[in-house]
């Protein structure tokens, strides 16, 4: 910019657009400068469609306006001028001309769609005097102060309106009391004379707000015009939209100056928009509205109902039924030209069909899921229909969104229900889908009930969950806590289960006495029936109806019948392109060889990371860990580990087993000890019963585990450099597993992470443990089991020395959950306090723990697979943190050379998307 | 190593010395070869010093034979064959000859002193028929004997005894039967008859446990001779002493092979040991001790008492006057060559001075800034008596080790009175210097007992302690803690004031019930003495008698008489000669004006961190603190606050007017919230009744705030911008109080610092808040302050993204230790659990908090300097982190171009010596 101001006059701020290729300046490739209207005005223009001639004010003089204490760069007006000399000449018509005055429309357009901005004015041109030449060259007297009614109203609400106050609202009374005074029901009721009249009012209405009055002079009203275009870029209602949507890197705005077409001009005028295709079902017919003898403004306002498109064809004058014909044909070219289904506006003028503007068209996931099958398979997937092929595969692939496939995987509401059901409080979608049923607020409630009723539906609802609520937790419909974030236990349990769940919404207060929760003035008591969208996060009163997913019954519950259904066939279409494009692998996170099936099912190419300490938790495993954890010697800890050891070698045959033939990364235990003991006194109480310990031992040894900050604390590999006995059951476990699964012809690759490693000495110390219990057992065994030792990168100072750790490492796996909480100094449990306000103020464009931080925490992944493969240039390289299921992570993953992500099962569809999409682009 | 080994024929293993430059091999500068002990013999060679000839097998040698399975590399042996016929060839005897023999000493020697190693094998060669060749040529018969039964006696300890269980005690249990028989009282009383039937039952003992007969082949007693002491570099003793010293990066040892000389051949002979100063006092004067007819291990041994060197001048025989002459014309001869004070090993043989070793000789902090300031001005700092100059300024800087102007700044224990006092239990040396006083447990209890009488004594005993204790830590003695690091709290703040402190005394039992701490046997009480010598860790009961430092007088303390001691002449010398050579600058950490005069009298050269919140716990102030925490409304808020500008603004003021034209880095707010408030339930009663809140409000409030991991919580910029209140009223302080001292012709010069920032956008959302306060203030005031604003470089992140954040901060400040805790991920207040098994099993070097890991968190500082520059040429890059007073952490910050460290008042000048030794050796 700073260039570009210097030499202003030779910079070109205004674009000619209409009349063909040979008059056009500009095309739908110069969004950045021309906004997406004025591009694609443009490009319709190229494409030789009906486009109203005008030119458009580019974004850059908006971004000049706005750092120059509103002054328009040098040029801008000699150029405004000129183009609109040229297009004078060109119509045959002068703004302002008593005799035939050229009108014109201003409107707002930024590089994306964006409400807030002042948005239309039409009929800009029209004066005591040109009404009068454009009534006399129209012969539409009623229109023609139709036109300077609204003119008035709209340039005084919309140009003038945020420096005056004067409003909409304003002339509206003023309307109604003229409709009242002549007994008008309708607008369109109003007679020339009495519009004449209702001008009058109006300008009077004007003057006595503006303190001036309603300008006369054409070329002031647009002046006027342009630069309540550029100002309402920075108001505040824009600001908070960019604010919100993380829209960031504009100029500004474009202005579009264009020749107005009337849709009022009687019975043989209209106006409308429309959808190419359907945008909530991805149905390949028209969606659109419009209505007759009628400006824009009036579909959007709502003033009068507008019909459905279709209705075109049935109206009176058949006239009609041919203008739909255009539109249709008109709506198909654009659909081809642009490669993608179109939101268009267009107006008719006295039977003329012209095109007012084209943009991509907003859908639901399910609909961009089947346009982008549809328009590459040219078939349409419910009815078999065919259709014309539009896309490429590889085309189809890149008009899907990260997250697209994920409404075709989970139960959802039925959509009127839910439009009618009352809303109880809001918060993070932390867990997709929908989930129904009765409050609880207990975990082994939870379960309890399940158990003694399996189709028995609950909602856990709690503070936050732990590890040791994961029963509950899996046997509920849902979760619902009023603490935690998108990466809170809850919130990961749940994803990876494709369970829903809905976290930190605050405006619960739970009480877990009277075992009431209340938001508000509303008290829920348990057992009451609630109804979560874990897609959205919002909670329900009642009960909601529910469908399930086609894909998870066909992928994950092997419902042979389901593969027929359509759905179930476009996730199989999309998956399948996936694959054949990607060129990195994805594996998934699972503990449990039920998890692991699922993953395998849903395309996942071998375990990412299997974390072990899930499995200390069930059942009576725990109270060996508990022993080890009390015990007062190595040979006492050694006695406990020995309890444990047949039931870990039992998960992992399981595990092997369902991953046969692929890899399946296995992390020694991670969390620090204090988790797996109980912080209540009854708790502590009844361990010390079971233990054989007297109570006061029991409380000392929690207390004594306490930690300031755990996450920095005594876990990970740290366990096993303090306890080797660990690492020597776990390795053990392992690898008697592998040998076990083994002669029973299972394929087995384990690979053996040791966490949390900052320092290639504190890798030494537990490989070394590692390889020797693995070589005596594969000896002992006379087996041919082969297994890899390698390690987590999720400590800065990992990524920072991975050349030295890779002389250790055969493989690393970031943990990018735990390098963000330590490169960006965030725990995750308690960043609740500020991140809202981190958001809202744009310090952070997003939570860094649901898309990686390419510029901060990206830059240690780079480093370390960069430093790593120096020193072992075939390192393989993995993630296993929460953001292998991101898309725009996993795009990141892929620009920096890792051979695979690793997620939940039900994310691996969507890392194979964008793993392909990633793949496609490059 | 590999490479070496490929062409072993070609490579020189044994370097031969003695006879004058022109036959020795190598010198002083070959030490990692030659070890230190050979190295020096060849030194001392070259200088033609009087030194047995012989040889060295270099430590390259024995590496190779470390890892080769005990096999010499190729071409050694032929090589010591050569060089030992060289040897023969020059004295004109030979190993093991009947008539004439050769006899050596084997001694290890590795390029650093090491215990546990194998030491000496003396008189090497004798052989039952060498023997009488020996005594012929010799006249000497006892002393012949002699020689052969403490070589069998030493062979079969050292040489054989690791293999097979032979100690010098088995042949100690014979000579006093033998001693018994013949009624003789000392060794010497042996004649020779006698002495050769000791050799005789001793050649048995050998035969008995090493089930072959004692060696005749002279060349076969070499060769185990070398393999021992090559095998006892992997002794258990020796890897342990390597281990606990942190000795790394040595090839092995080497093995010295030296002509024997012989103190026991009558009263012309002795041998002796001497310091050619006073190592404990640093008094120019030698300390040393020497027998007469004896051989070198028995002054070691102690089986007889040796006699201080001075009295050699008064033994009968002339002969000793003579050589106590030349033995101190070689020991000044021996400081000049080598630029440092030795310890020499002496024998002398029938009248010949030979000189056995040199080495530098061990000193205490006190002797050490002693020899460095007397060798390089050449006058006796107590006596003013002239010396020589043996030193440059430069030299004698780098004969200091950092710490050891520490010694000189605290108190300390009278020498003697520790000594018999009783140890009850120890901790880490958290605080320097002495501390005594009577047991008290609280704080507040501390603060009463000194505020009633001021000359009341205590030692305040916490588990740990927090910020609301440091009025008791003040008036304290010393703190004693059971837990906690060399980083803790109670650490840091005892540091900080030079004060004593014990920390993580984990033997320590604390019931604070009954106000008694209990260590294994012994219960303390409150009002009990305990003294605490805070540089070794060590707690004793009762008082122990300290004398002040004459340092602190002076310099804190401004006593002018203080000023004439010796010590703070050799203090300031040290200081002047520092501030000569150095060209980084050194500032100090203090939050209070009396804290900033302190470390500006010990030569800051400004405030670098100046921590603000310290100052809200001070009497009233913590109320409006707890009052802004509680508030409801950012008006409420701002009521809170308005009370502590007044304090706050008076507390920058009193900095500033202690600072005159220095700089003063003031650190915005960085502590979370729950700080401030009181977890207790009585004490948050206290807290409603004085807010006037209802309890419960209180206690939802502290519950609200706590945190899973505040260290990574809501805290440090965090809190400025959820409450941007907070950073406007503490701008407000910072600037009113600027303006307010210019006004007094203070020069003021403010740099504000933002902590914990971790993104460009962090910084600059609080970098406008002090912007637009500070310039509306300095507008309205007229005032011509000028003021920077900058941030901490503490999380990784900011590191990485450096070049970023240097747009906006005019100055880095590295918080080494906040960075240290989230590049290793380690919590400091929770590495007790495992960081001594880190220590211990060498998986990291040295504790990180202490000194800065180079290797990692290095990396990070050395990133943002580069980055940081890259962006802002000019940046100002400091660090004030504890490690801002760790000698090796600030020649680590020389060298990656900070231009300034900054610690803690009392460390200044020990980092004003080590920026010095940096620039010296740069």
């Amino acid at each position: 910019m700073a260039k570009q101001t210097k030499s202003p006059a030779k910079k070109k701020y205004v674009f000619f657009y209409g009349f063909g290729k040979k008059h056009t300046e500009g095309d739908a490739s110069m969004k950045a400068i021309l906004g997406g209207k004025g591009a694609n005005l443009a490009e319709m223009a190229n494409a030789g469609l009906p486009v109203p001639p005008g030119f458009t004010i580019s974004t850059e003089a908006c971004a000049y306006y706005s750092k120059h204490n509103s002054q328009y760069p040098a040029g801008m007006m000699e150029q405004l001028k000129a183009q609109l000399a040229k297009l004078e000449k060109m119509t045959g018509k002068k703004l302002g001309d008593p005799r035939d005055p050229l009108l014109v429309s201003v409107r707002s357009g930024a590089a994306i769609s964006m409400p807030g901005m002042m948005d239309t004015v039409l009929n800009l041109g029209l004066t005591d005097k040109s009404i009068c030449g454009f009534i006399e060259k129209t012969g539409q007297e009623r229109a023609g102060w139709d036109c300077y009614r609204r003119f008035v109203d709209m340039f005084g609400d919309v140009v003038m309106g945020p420096s005056t106050g004067l409003t909409h609202h304003d002339f509206e009374v003023e309307m109604q009391r003229l409709k009242d005074k002549y007994g008008a029901k309708e607008d369109t009721a109003l007679t020339a004379d009495q519009l004449k009249e209702l001008v009058d009012i109006y300008k009077r209405v004007y003057q006595q707000k503006v303190k001036k009055p309603f300008p006369q002079d054409p070329m002031e009203q647009l002046r006027l015009s342009v630069n309540a275009v550029f100002g309402s870029w920075n108001s505040e209602r824009a600001e908070k939209y960019r604010q919100i949507n993380k829209v960031t890197g504009l100029l500004g705005t474009a202005v579009n100056v264009c020749t107005m077409v009337f849709g009022n001009m009687g019975s043989t005028s209209g106006t409308g928009v429309s959808f190419t295709r359907d945008g909530a079902t991805g149905e390949d017919k028209p969606m659109g509205e419009y209505l007759i003898n009628a400006q824009g403004e009036d579909v959007v306002a709502g003033i009068r109902t507008p019909k459905h498109l279709e209705e075109m064809v049935n109206e009176p004058d058949p006239l009609w039924k041919k203008m739909y014909a255009e539109l249709r044909a008109i709506m198909a070219r654009l659909e081809r030209h642009y490669k993608y289904p179109q939101d268009v506006e267009f107006t008719i003028e006295q039977g003329k069909l012209w095109m007012l503007q084209t943009r991509n068209a907003k859908r639901t996931g399910l609909a961009g899921v089947r346009w982008a099958v549809e328009m590459a398979t040219g078939r349409d997937v419910f009815a078999g229909k065919a259709q014309p092929k539009i896309l490429s595969a590889k085309e189809a692939v890149l008009t899907l969104h990260g997250n697209d496939l994920e409404q075709l995987l989970f139960p959802i509401f039925h959509i009127e229900e839910e439009k009618k059901a009352e809303v109880i409080a809001t918060g993070l979608p932390a867990g997709p889908g929908a989930g129904v049923g009765k409050i609880v607020f207990y975990a082994h409630d939870a379960e309890a009930m399940v158990g003694k009723n399996k189709d028995e539906k609950v909602i856990l609802v709690r503070h936050e969950t732990s590890p040791e609520d994961v029963g509950g937790m899996w046997a509920a419909q849902g979760i619902l806590t009023s603490t935690g974030g998108m990466t809170s236990h809850a919130a990961v349990v749940a994803r990876g289960w494709g369970k829903c769940c809905i976290a930190g919404a605050s405006a619960l207060h739970i009480n877990y006495d009277t075992r009431t929760v209340t938001v508000g003035h509303n008290t829920l008591k348990e057992g009451d029936w609630i109804s979560l969208n874990g897609s959205t996060g919002i909670v329900y009163r009642g009960q909601i109806g529910t469908q399930a997913s086609p894909v998870v019954e066909a992928v994950a519950h092997g419902n042979k019948e389901a593969r027929k259904h359509p759905i179930y066939k476009m996730y199989k279409q999309v998956s399948d392109w996936s694959d054949e494009f990607r060129k990195m692998k994805v594996r998934t996170n699972a503990d449990l060889p039920k998890d692991a099936a699922v993953g395998r099912e849903f395309g996942a190419e071998g375990i990412g990371l299997c974390r072990t300490e899930h499995m200390f938790f069930e059942g009576e495993r725990i109270w060996a860990v508990r022993e080890f954890i009390l015990a007062d010697s190595k040979e006492a800890r050694e006695k406990a580990l020995a309890k444990l050891l047949p039931l870990q070698r039992g998960d992992f045959e399981g595990i092997f087993k369902a991953m046969n033939g692929l890899p399946v990364t296995i992390r020694l235990i991670d969390p620090p000890l204090h988790e797996f003991v109980p912080h209540g006194a009854r708790e502590q109480e009844e361990m010390a019963t079971r233990l054989g310990l007297p109570v006061e031992k029991v409380a000392q040894r929690v207390k004594q585990l306490h930690e300031m900050n755990p996450m920095l604390g005594h876990r990970g590999c740290r366990l096993s450099i303090t306890y080797p006995e660990l690492c020597v059951m776990q390795t053990q476990a392992i690898i008697e597993a592998a040998c076990n699964v083994e002669k029973k012809k299972v394929k087995v690759l384990p690979e053996i992470m040791v966490p949390l490693v900052g320092a290639k000495t504190e890798l030494d110390y537990c490989a070394r443990i590692i390889r020797s219990v693995a070589e005596r057992i594969i000896k002992d065994r006379k087996s041919k089991v082969k297994y890899l030792v390698g390690t987590m990168i999720e400590i800065p100072r990992a990524a920072l020395t991975a050349d030295q750790i890779a002389e250790s490492a055969e493989f690393f796996s970031f943990g990018t959950n735990d390098l963000t909480q330590m490169t960006f100094g965030f725990s995750r449990d308690d960043i609740g306090s500020f991140l809202p306000a981190y958001l809202n103020e744009k310090i952070l464009p997003v939570d860094p723990f649901q898309t990686l931080d390419a510029g901060g925490v990206g830059q240690l992944v780079e480093m370390g697979v960069k430093r790593g493969r120096e020193t072992r240039p075939d390192l393989k390289c993995g993630i296993c943190g929460e953001h292998g299921g991101d898309p725009n992570s996993v795009k990141f993953c892929y620009k920096v050379g890792l051979n695979y992500v690793s997620c939940s099962p039900y994310r691996v569809p969507i890392a194979r998307l964008a793993a392909a999409q990633a793949a496609i682009v490059r």
